[in-house]
């Protein structure tokens, strides 16, 4: 692990991009040189950030100077974790989640190298970050739907004939952002549509009702690492596995049945990042194709599962979940069977980093 | 009954406004003149209104000249359906679900007197009848969450991990359209927030999930009458009743259980119209306040009904829905129980009324 302290931190903070600066990581999985940072330079630099460099460990990856990082490679990884390192995906973005474990802040926001700052309808560069901690810090309505959306922007209120016994809401665990340009696409989506780019902006910020499933995208991604922390796996994916590109699907099905179950909330809608660049279709199709026959029984299993109400913590639910993954899903393929234990594997893992912090 | 029809309208029909134009009937509660309608004229000349006088029979609406429109006063009620037009609400806009039972078309746009033309953020004039149009011929999405919003608008589709087997959708009952200016809040609200205007205009449609139960506003709504006509009943507000400002409501929840029964879907989010006014936030409490209290029973209530597989018409369901209200909120009080028996009232009238067209 190699760590480096800005020393520049304040010149570039602007008071806007302070907001838990020392309770919040920005986990970043890359196979490259962070160049991508000097963009997000503004809304970043006074933020600790974690990279989980991916592949070769033997290559450098340079991050711009001036920010604040510590930095995993896969010999970390195995160091730091030994034996239970399997459970960390290698050649795959899913790798990420391996920060989310090592972080001790109470916020984690997740950002892909290949995006950038977008900008909002006025011309404006979206601080993206800002947002997400906005949606973090006021409150999910997951049990009744407001038609004028988030009810605690400025600006909005709930609806007539809501209920004002749930109008103090619950606590928000994610934040869901989304993207210009490049839309979140899967391979055969991306082959019959190769140029279309999202260019709507949608001044929404909404909660994911009670029980709705929903595709979380890991791309610009935020939530409260103490509310919902270890069951954000990204799964097994990548080098040695059959799959690819659910990483963040699977981490978002899951959370969403466990935040249901503990009453937390799930945001979706603003901020949008820049995304520059769409991925190679067909590499995608081979890493999904086995996915998209997958989700036809995974969806339906997940819009099904019922957690035990003695599931009171993550961890528990978590394992729960583990089984039902095994008990019900492995007929579908033996990678479930794999993927249960490795569910496992990442909780005993998380507790032991976690509780020797 | 007093009709008239337009000799004026093809000088006034823009082709944008012309879609469904033999299908679609125009529906308008009012106790006054429908001077408002002259700033519609574009939009809304080529259809059939049916205007629905409240209050006092024996008071002239006037309707600007051109429009193409049939009456019907609390008179005319009664003589059509006899000792059955007590399930008609008076003095209350809950009369206008008996335009719905007088139309002979395929789909309904209703919409209050006080609402005008919205400017979309490119200040060009919201054609609301053309959005509810594409709304409701095109499928909605409630068995899966799109996180791009309406994944069939023009430049957007399903994200990657949407299930491809949902990807057709199912047929769209509702679309329920939102409120620049003056929001659609109760009387609390108002009373604490009366200076608070809607300015965001969200560039969204979306499905509401499926198992998802929303507060409906009756202002700016449109659906699909083979599909959800009998569940659009108003209930009994007004006159001699003991509560006010929850007939759309109250529709909305009954058509949203009965939707998710039958495989339809609802929309919400665009068109915006121009709320004009606020009502008087003091006469509104008056109407509402029985209601705030009941809406803590009745949502749990609406969340929690089954209905069973043998019900496979709205008709079916609306009697089923009728006997669990009577069953489950009479206990909260006896309205609920007159409630009950007009809902049967009024499917009587409503089969009535349809079979003998």
């Amino acid at each position: 692990m190699c760590t480096q302290t800005s020393t520049t931190r304040s010149i570039f903070s602007p008071l806007s991009g302070m907001a838990l600066k020392d309770e919040l990581d920005i986990v970043i999985p890359t196979i490259r040189n962070l160049d991508f940072l000097e963009m997000w330079r503004p809304f970043f630099q006074p933020y600790h950030l974690i990279v989980v460099q991916d592949g070769d460990p033997n290559k450098v990856i340079k991050v711009p100077e001036g920010f604040d990082y510590e930095l995993y490679n896969r010999n970390d990884i195995n160091r730091i974790l030994g034996p239970k390192a399997s459970c960390i995906s290698y050649k795959d973005s899913a790798c990420r989640c391996f920060g989310y474990m090592m972080s001790k802040k109470k916020y984690i926001y997740t950002i892909d190298d290949d995006c950038f700052v977008a900008k909002d309808p006025s011309g404006k560069d979206i601080n993206a970050l800002e947002q997400h901690i906005k949606n973090l810090l006021t409150p999910s309505t997951p049990h009744f739907f407001n038609t004028l959306y988030d009810p605690y922007r400025e600006g909005a209120d709930f609806v007539r004939g809501y209920p004002f016994s749930l109008r103090e809401g619950v606590p928000t665990a994610i934040s869901h952002g989304l993207w210009l340009n490049i839309p979140d696409y899967d391979a055969p989506t991306q082959l019959v549509k190769p140029s279309e780019r999202n260019t709507r902006y949608v001044d929404a910020v909404m909660t994911i009702p009670k029980g709705t499933v929903f595709p979380m995208c890991g791309m610009n991604l935020a939530f409260n690492r103490e509310l919902i922390g270890p069951a954000m796996y990204f799964g097994l994916m990548g080098d040695g596995q059959p799959i690819g590109r659910y990483d963040d699907m699977w981490a978002g099905w899951c959370c969403k049945v466990i935040t249901d179950h503990l009453g937390y909330g799930v945001k979706t809608g603003l901020p949008y990042i820049w995304h520059s660049k769409a991925s190679n279709p067909f590499v995608n199709l081979k890493k999904e194709y086995k996915g998209i026959f997958w989700q036809e029984d995974i969806i339906p299993f997940f819009q099904g599962v019922k957690l035990p109400a003695d599931c009171t913590t993550v961890e528990q639910c978590y394992i729960e979940l583990s089984k039902q993954v095994r008990e019900k899903l492995s007929s579908v393929d033996p990678y479930f069977g794999k993927l249960a234990d490795a569910m496992v594997t990442w909780i005993e893992a998380w507790t032991e980093v976690n509780s020797s912090k």
